[in-house]
């Protein structure tokens, strides 16, 4: 329905007048010939007979009333309508005249609306306009066809969604308290001071405590599409509300956790999509780290990260030599398919650069010509046995540009990682087409760390994802002599190189998640003792996940970001710009919650100017 | 399902132990009958083949793996195995033992999944707890069988409503933002401070403005399960966050809303309730004050208000010709059928003296003996045809007593409103049946004026329910000359007395909106600029409702409270007894928001204690 929509909009190309008006009118046509209903209704309960979008010459000779807004007016006889379901030709009758189309309607009465002012913008998807300026007239942003379009498949989605987990799997949808409190290290949340002096609600980044207690209750399968908070500043494409599809089972293993949300996602994908095809396939943490060098591999298209090391271990070429010598080193690189052909010397110089700035790595170019002619900085102490073993490792062409590395295996691997995306980036760009728009392309990634060393303090554990994550059964002994090797039960699940969603097996034993609180995490279990205690009064096994809604329906749409796929988005720095939120309050109305502004002194805006990403100190 | 569930659970009368262990277990049996899957799939994704509550003989001799927890266990030969979905019986086999009752489960393997502290009070509803230990221990409350009754209600009535709206009449699920800006007279909104210094988000009560925009915005039909918010201070069954289905349609009048949500409600009824028949009875809000004392009128009984001012224009009681020379004088009565037998004389006496507190009003109990014999302390004034009068118009019969009071129509009715619900919770305390608690008694309430006097300064206006409420089309005229006499295009759905839902037709005319805001309202419209703006930009008519989900569950599942249809709600100060919320801060994680506590100081404690409704001068 709705790809037809998009190419009857699109097809029209005749000019049109920046000023709309609201029409709502009666009109009879000469033929008769269908009127079966439709499902869903789209005209029950109104006054119109049919929506604009839905007539074809089957209904010739029927009287309808439409309404909408004229998109297109000549001399007060032809008017194009245009309502959310599409346009149609309306013709007042002068006199005699003939009707022209497929077929159009003959207006019996009209009755003007509603008038327009001279809108700020076209209502075209095509006209160019400004993304604030679409923000602070959202209202009028969302009647283009790619909004109506986004907002629609995201309803859809979720409604199968909910059928796939409520009427076919018993799944009961919760709602969960957004007013809660703090959560041990959670700087990220909004607070909400109450009437009570000093005390303060907080907005939670997610359900995950309740959801475990939904277990601990019986509820057995939960589920929720939770509106989450998280005050992460300024950042591009992150919002400070965003939703989640929340769910938790009871008695459950990850096997099954992931059975559950691939039957989900092929049962609520669009029908205008290919369909999704399942298992998923799998790659560890290590795996995707040393393939692709992150944990969220795209894996539409290859180029990945290989080890060379061995191909080098009687290298005469001293930083390589160097890196193998080093604990974790290793000498890794990635080929660019007719790399020659397509990136250019400034490329190269950028991407060198980019390694120099970013990862203080040496990258090192090698073109190849045929097999034994090497045009690289390198290439008079690369032995023949060497090129022949890069090429039988790379599996590389003719053409091909290889580009190699030494360091440490994360650093290394990472730094590829961001050269295999942006070389993907180069080389699309410039009309090679390696990942298809038309492809999803899935991934589980598993065995995750449980625990990383803190950034600032490498002596001590953080953990991975969250304290209420279960270790691997298989490691579980590590936890008490080396717990940063555990793995854990955690699993993302990746779609075109996304995080669209991470869950895991929890902890359903309360000594356990003590001794992983207290004596590993070193946190203040106070903050936690209802859970605790309630791990303690016969918690059931439990795991769960979460999707985000916003980023699976940007993927799904193609949107060129989330905000596209939110009604009322918040612009970069958290501003609603058509409403002008966060506002100004007077202090007498901040009374109540016994607070009050600490206005900054100059020195402290200052200093706070200094610690801004964009300041070249930073 | 949950019916059965219920009689199961109640039925069991053994001695239960107050300890319960978390089983999961392999069992086999001896015939095998039936294997039909069921739908929703209860078990698929996990380790169990079949929930505790689900098995019967047709499934006898199939074997089949549990979890749950051990409700009662008897020298570890005999369980009762509980989860979600009911009980059932486990043999642990020992030599050779005769199976007893219907089915029960022979173990073959089992394994304990966690063990069980002693719990703080017994998983059985008949069970007698405080709330706040109910709230306290909410992962445990809610593992009784009326918590899970209510909340998968709750969720299968959501469900079907989706199912209503989305598939079968085409509205757009459309998630709206919740960190908003203040509203014009917003005092119950909560505040959110934002990293900008002085500036925060508001968490809004209703989409209201959102709805609005969306129509404006061409998405026609639009609905959303909304979280919305509101700072009350402490409040019996209100609570800080809850639940609305919220609905706005263009182009769209009065009755197609009625039809929709007529539709909407008989679609999503339990079927294990008497269905729903529509159309809904309507009357005026004039017509519910006069004969009901209230806009939210109970009518699953009689004992309506009667003007019987009539009867006594020629009266000699003093009092009463008083009432009848002042404006809007008048003599009303109710009959309580039956009432000499069921009511007592302190029962009369506290009538009277709730009257004179509250109403400041007298109240004259009339004892209908027989028709000529009235036991009143006015009986002597009464002539004979008004006695006559009085029995006709009251509808009375021997025994009755009549309830009769003077003076301004308002109050009188008020008045006569409140002591019909006294003497009915009177008259059923005494057991007699008034209000059939099978009976569900829908009503919707029209014609709302469109302003009420402001209650501090009554030459003011305000608006009776909010501002973007259209003018009833026949009181246009009057809006520039009596505003105050202006019926609005208002509605209320009322269901057994209890208000629960609310909505009307939306002004869509930018300069009548502006008029009434600036004008009437004398509101500052800069704070709804945006809101102008967009009205000005070709906003189609539009209208829409709003049905308060929570006490909609709790009505339906004849909950005492909306607590008890919530999975975490909030005590009645606004209190999350489980985890403590709100709590405090530490200052400095209220630094990056720029907001520092104001303490008070001992005399404030003291003015707000003065000010608190519990205390005497208030």
């Amino acid at each position: 329905m709705f790809c037809w929509l998009s190419r009857l909009f699109r097809g029209l190309s005749r000019p049109t007048r920046r000023t709309t008006q609201l029409i709502w009118g009666s009109f009879s046509r000469s033929l008769v010939l269908s009127s079966q209903r439709r499902i869903p209704e789209l005209s029950s309960f109104v006054a119109r007979t049919n929506t604009c979008g839905e007539l074809r010459s089957s209904y010739l000779g029927q009287e309808v009333t439409l309404c909408g807004w004229i998109q297109y007016r000549r001399q007060n006889i032809f008017l194009v309508l245009r309502d959310f379901h599409g346009l149609v030709q309306v013709i007042i009758p002068q006199d005699e005249k003939m009707p022209t189309g497929e077929i159009e309607i003959k207006v019996k009465t009209a009755k003007l609306l509603n008038s327009c002012k001279k809108l700020p913008f076209e209502i075209k998807d095509f006209v160019k306009k400004t993304e604030a300026l679409r923000l602070r007239y959202r209202y009028l942003d969302l009647r283009g066809v790619q909004m109506q379009y986004n907002l629609r498949l995201r309803s859809q989605m979720v409604m199968k969604m909910r059928e796939y987990l409520c009427n076919l799997h018993g799944f009961v949808d919760i709602e969960t308290p957004t007013l809660f409190k703090r959560t041990p290290g959670g700087a990220k949340e909004f607070v909400i001071p109450s009437r009570e002096p000093g005390k303060f609600y907080s907005l939670p980044q997610s359900p995950q405590q309740f959801k475990q207690l939904l277990m601990v209750g019986g509820l057995d399968r939960y589920f929720q599409v939770a509106r989450c908070y998280r005050d992460e500043g300024s950042r591009p494409d992150r919002q400070p509300e965003f939703t989640q599809i929340d769910i938790e089972m009871s008695f459950v293993e990850q096997t099954g956790i992931q059975s559950l949300i691939e039957g989900l996602l092929q049962y609520s994908w669009p029908s205008d999509k290919d369909p999704v095809v399942v298992p998923f396939p799998s790659m560890t943490f290590a795996e995707a780290l040393a393939s692709y060098g992150t944990d969220k591999p795209d894996t539409r298209f290859g180029m990945k990260i290989v080890d060379i090391s061995d191909m080098f271990r009687n290298t005469k070429v001293g930083f390589l030599q160097d890196a193998l010598s080093k604990p974790q080193g290793t000498i890794k690189a990635i080929c660019i398919p007719e790399g020659e052909k397509y990136l250019k010397r400034k490329d190269i110089e950028s991407i060198r650069k980019f390694a120099a700035d970013h990862f203080n790595q040496e990258v090192l170019p090698i073109f190849l010509k045929t097999s034994n002619n090497w045009n690289s900085p390198v290439a008079k102490f690369i032995m023949e046995e060497q090129g022949l073993g890069l090429i039988r490792l790379l599996e590389t062409q003719e053409e091909d540009v290889v580009l190699l590395t030494a360091g440490e295996h994360k650093k290394a691997c990472s730094l590829l990682g961001k050269l295999r995306l942006e070389c993907a980036d180069l080389l699309e760009a410039r009309g090679v087409v390696l990942r298809d728009p038309a492809l999803f392309s899935f991934l589980w990634v598993v065995d995750f760390p449980l625990f990383f060393p803190k950034e600032e303090n490498p002596e001590e554990l953080e953990a991975a994802h969250h304290p209420f994550t279960a270790p691997h059964p298989s490691d579980i002994h590590l936890l008490y002599t080396e717990p940063q090797k555990v793995r854990s039960q955690h699993y993302d699940l990746v779609l075109n190189g996304s995080e669209i969603g991470g869950g895991s097996i929890r902890i359903h034993d309360a000594e356990l998640q003590h001794y992983i609180l207290a004596t590993v995490l070193k946190e203040d279990v106070k903050l936690l003792s209802h859970l605790l205690q309630a791990l303690d009064y016969g918690a059931p096994p439990h795991g769960g996940i979460a999707i985000g809604l916003d980023r699976l329906t940007c993927l799904v749409t193609g949107a060129p970001s989330i905000r596209d796929v939110i009604a009322f988005p918040k612009s970069f720095q958290g501003h609603d710009l058509m409403s002008n939120a966060p506002d100004s309050i007077p202090p007498e109305e901040l009374k109540p919650y016994h607070i009050q502004v600490s206005w900054p002194t100059d020195s402290e805006t200052e200093k706070s100017s200094l610690n801004h990403p964009c300041h070249p100190e930073s």
